[in-house]
Order: C-alpha cells, then structure tokens, then sequence
C-alpha cells in the first residue's frame, strides 16, 4: 500500500495513537488502513465413501490435486461460500455439510475452514478453474501430489474420523509456509 | 475505495475478466482490490463455574457487557488473537484454550471464532477498551444488557454444555444485523 484509498494522498507506515502496531495511516485524511487475515472455505464432498478432488488449473500450485475451496467473499457465510467454490470449481453440490476442520496459518495470514457433506448425486464436473475431477478412495489419494498442507490434513482427519464414524471439528495451526513441509526443506 | 492504494489513480466499481462480481479495479496500473470478511476472535474465560465479562469502553455498544475479542491481526492464529485480545481488554490469561464457537455474520462480512479456556488463578483487570470487569455466575449474567448477538449465543451453549460437562464447536448463522435483534425491532 502506497496511496490512500479515500483521498489518493500518499500514506505513512508508524504505529497510530492508541495502537501498538504499525498500520498504513493517510495522515492528510486521517483513515487508518487495517490489514487482516483472509478466510478460504471449502468442502470435503464425500460420495459412497469417496471424497471428491480437483486438480488445479491456475497456479499456486497449478497441476496438484485439492479439495474445492477459495476466499470468502463479503455478504456470504462460511457454508454458503464453501458451496459456491465447491459448485465453482468441481460443478458439484454438498448436501448437510457440517464445518469439519479449522486451520491457522499465520504465516500468510489466512484461516482455512472446510465443511464435510455428501456429494448430491455422485455428480461433479470440471469448473474453470480445475483440469479434472475425480472421486477417491482412501486408498487411491495422489498424496504425493497435493497442493496444499491443510488438503493433506483434512483428509487424513477424515480418514481418522471415518473409522469412527465420528467427526469431532478439527482445529489446529500450520505453522510452516507453503512449499516447505517438513521434510521436504 | 475511490483511489487506488497501489497508483494512487482512481478506481472503478465493474466485474473483472474472468470473474463473476464487481470489484474495485484500477484499470491505470490493472490491480484487483478484492474486499474480504474480516475474522473477531475471542475468549469465553471461566474461573470456578464463573464467566469473565467486560463492560464496553467504546462504541459500538459501549456500556455494554461482553466478551472480550477483536479483530485478528495479520501474522497470528486466532487462538493467539484470542488470548491477546482477552490480555488487552481484560488484563487476562487463560489456559488451554479450545475453540468453542464459530458465527458467520455474512450482513456485515465478519466471521466470530471464541476460545473457551480457564481462567489464569482467576486473575483480571480493566484495559484501555474496557469499563469494568467482572466475573458471573450463570444466574447473574446480565442477559438485557449483554453487546452482541454472538456474546449471548456463546453463554448460552457454554451454559447448557456445562450440564454434560461436553463442549462440542458450535456454528451458527446470525443473519440478523447488530441491534436488530428478533422480538426488538
């Protein structure tokens, strides 16, 4: 951020009177910028215990398996925008999806929330975004081959939680950056 | 937004390429300005069956009771947002926290997260947001004069779960705005 947003004026980056952190300030209209995580919901879309993956089409990590989600967008609930991106990306819709896992990643300051649901139909397609579509078993994941951390975990939660069939909500902090999972530098 | 935060030029209101809703775009240096929910986190204290509430210092809702949370800020989880914000506001710590509540509140674009955890050897203050705090039994909480929907909503699954002594996450939509509460106009 280099300009004000309300008045086109040039902004400062210091620590505002009755703060304690440093905050993009406009001190010609006095607006104080705030910055704050973004929130990406999406779906775990289970059919016949089958759960329903995209391979991505844009990048980041274009060419790697995911579940649909994307960022929340203003005026809709979490469920409601992890619909829309199920319904985006893989043509498909969840019926009764309950919220599932909650992850912090601070690093890049998002929270990711996925809703468990059964796949309507058994049907899905291959949205502008995805290359492909696919339902898996447990036992065919692309593990390998996944695009993100919070993908991997919620699956492995699932499969955890299936045996069961219990599905307690999931919350827990991924501390490390994308692309550098431990192990793998 | 009338300016760009990037040029400083102005922006426009339309619908990107390859998009589906309006946003504000510049279309001198072609930056998207995409506009997200913003995330509040908080804390459901408890020492001794009792429940830490604080008294608003400022608007909205000041001279009202609440728990305290916040805004989360960038480069924290929202566990950490929760225990800063009870620090700041209440002067307090708690330990192992667990997250209890989650609220969508798609008519003003905020998702609310609380933590329930215990409160430190039952130990608060008054912070610079904050009137007076207190601890209250179930039977004393002041129920007409409490700030937000999701304060009430969050006593009242803490209290009816403390009877089971199980404390499952709970989500909810509240789709009715702040201070239009049903049966209140």
């Amino acid at each position: 951020m280099k300009y004000c947003c309300e008045c086109g004026k040039g902004v400062v980056f210091k620590i505002p009177a009755d703060d304690n952190r440093e905050r993009f300030i406009c001190e010609h209209c006095d607006t104080i910028h705030y910055q704050n995580p973004r929130v990406v919901v999406g779906c775990l879309p289970v059919y016949q215990g089958k759960i329903l993956l995209c391979l991505r089409a844009i990048e980041p990590r274009k060419g790697y398996w995911t579940l649909p989600a994307g960022f929340m967008e203003n005026g809709e609930s979490t469920e409601e925008g992890a619909r829309r991106e199920t319904l985006e990306e893989a043509c498909a819709s969840v019926s009764e999806p309950q919220l599932y896992t909650v992850f912090d990643l601070p690093r890049i300051s998002q929270v990711y929330m996925f809703y468990r649901g059964n796949l309507v139909d058994g049907k899905y397609g291959v949205g502008a975004e995805t290359l492909e579509s696919g339902l898996y078993s447990p036992e065919d994941i692309p593990w390998q081959r996944l695009a993100f951390p919070v993908v991997g975990q919620t699956l492995r939660f699932y499969i955890e939680d299936s045996q069961r069939g219990e599905y307690p909500v999931r919350n827990e902090v991924i501390s490390y950056p994308w692309g550098k999972r431990p192990g793998k530098g």
